[in-house]
């Protein structure tokens, strides 16, 4: 049974304001409401029509019919369960290894896809500017498929983010080095910029080292990569050579 | 001014059935009708709000308003225009060169990401199977980005080309090859499996060399990557050793 003030409660978190000020985020399904329980996150309350959450206490499993799933849903398709999680506090980001900053991502999509990406490939933290989505957004933890509970995800200012970092700054940009050449490093930022502007004047003025994917083919009209395939390709660029170890 | 019945048609158009009957489709916004008239692709006829499309003849030319617009928009936000095209004839697929093929891939928006990555490296032919999304369902137009008119997508029975061809074939699978240890070839055909389920049974007796993108880190829990993302990845390796001609 879900009560009126609780439906409005679930609702809300849709809005980042809300989320905000609760400091509670929600995620929908089997399969992305199971990854987040077997992980650090801590559960506020789950509501599901189906007695397959064992390992979750009484105390915090509702159980509810099929038509009140719609009502707190935000999927067209509803699949068993919502789930409200305790927001984790950003972990500190060290100043080494292989980190992703992100300028200005706004699409959830994107986002969750990126998240995934650096998950499968090892990296542990995830820098965004403030302008980026909100990790939160119901469609980035849906697009995240639950690799959101091993990417450290933190939100700051780029710039002065870049400023202070000691690693090498590789962004992506027409007129880079031809990323297939370059020596790239073990450790390093990668810097991935808007779907729409590419990355940012101040954030550029940051990056030591320019790098863009070639293209091929003869008619070489197509304008760009969509940010999330850019980023699978550089992230495999620079583990490759690796993935042996 | 559009009539009751050009509504009913356009509309019509966002379904498979009526696309085939009509052997039309539709294409939305500025930047995507205007790489459509600007390629080989045939104009039935343009709907639009503004006086921008100065090469289009008057008699395919329809000004319409903004409500009308709304009317026969499949997007949300409707953006200027909406323009019906008459679909182009399957090309012949050679037997040579680099050659995507899609065995079941269901998703609009990961059959419109692959058809840019196509273009972007240089592919010119993109193999589905029957059961893979219509490229011409107006999701897979709008991902395209204009793409569409530079990469030759042909429907058939996977198992049967596959089976006739004297290329390579090459499929991603959990236990092939580490891909960035394989030599890989300059033509061959390149298997990318559905969002689910991945290379159905009969596809994969034809894929001579399964090959693997490696996981990194610690944790290796991460299920898979997106179809477009591994996609990204695949084509990246398979070009970069070509990519000083």
């Amino acid at each position: 049974m879900v009560s009126k003030n609780q439906i409005k409660t679930i609702t809300g978190l849709q809005q980042k304001k809300y989320r905000k000020q609760h400091k509670l985020f929600f995620a929908e399904g089997i399969k992305v409401v199971q990854e987040l329980l077997n992980s650090n996150f801590e559960l506020h309350q789950l509501f599901t029509t189906q007695d397959i959450f064992k390992a979750v206490p009484d105390s915090k499993t509702e159980f509810i019919t099929e038509a009140e799933l719609k009502k707190i849903s935000a999927l067209a398709t509803p699949n068993a369960c919502v789930a409200i999680f305790v927001m984790p506090e950003e972990k500190t980001v060290p100043d080494s290894g292989l980190i992703v900053a992100l300028d200005d991502v706004r699409d959830p999509g994107n986002l969750g896809t990126i998240i995934r990406l650096c998950d499968w490939f090892g990296i542990s933290h995830l820098v965004c500017s403030e302008q980026c989505v909100d990790v939160y957004n119901p469609k980035v933890v849906q697009a995240t498929m639950g690799s959101l509970t091993r990417v450290n995800v933190v939100y700051t200012g780029l710039d002065e983010y870049l400023q202070k970092t000691a690693l090498p700054v590789f962004g992506t940009f027409m007129d880079g080095e031809n990323i297939y050449s370059e020596s790239l490093p073990e450790n390093g930022i990668i810097v991935m910029g808007n779907e729409a502007n590419g990355i940012s004047q101040a954030v550029e003025n940051r990056v030591g080292h320019k790098i863009a994917i070639p293209r091929f083919g003869d008619l070489q009209q197509t304008e760009s990569l969509n940010v999330a395939t850019a980023a699978a390709i550089i992230l495999s660029e620079f583990r490759r050579d690796f993935s042996g170890k």
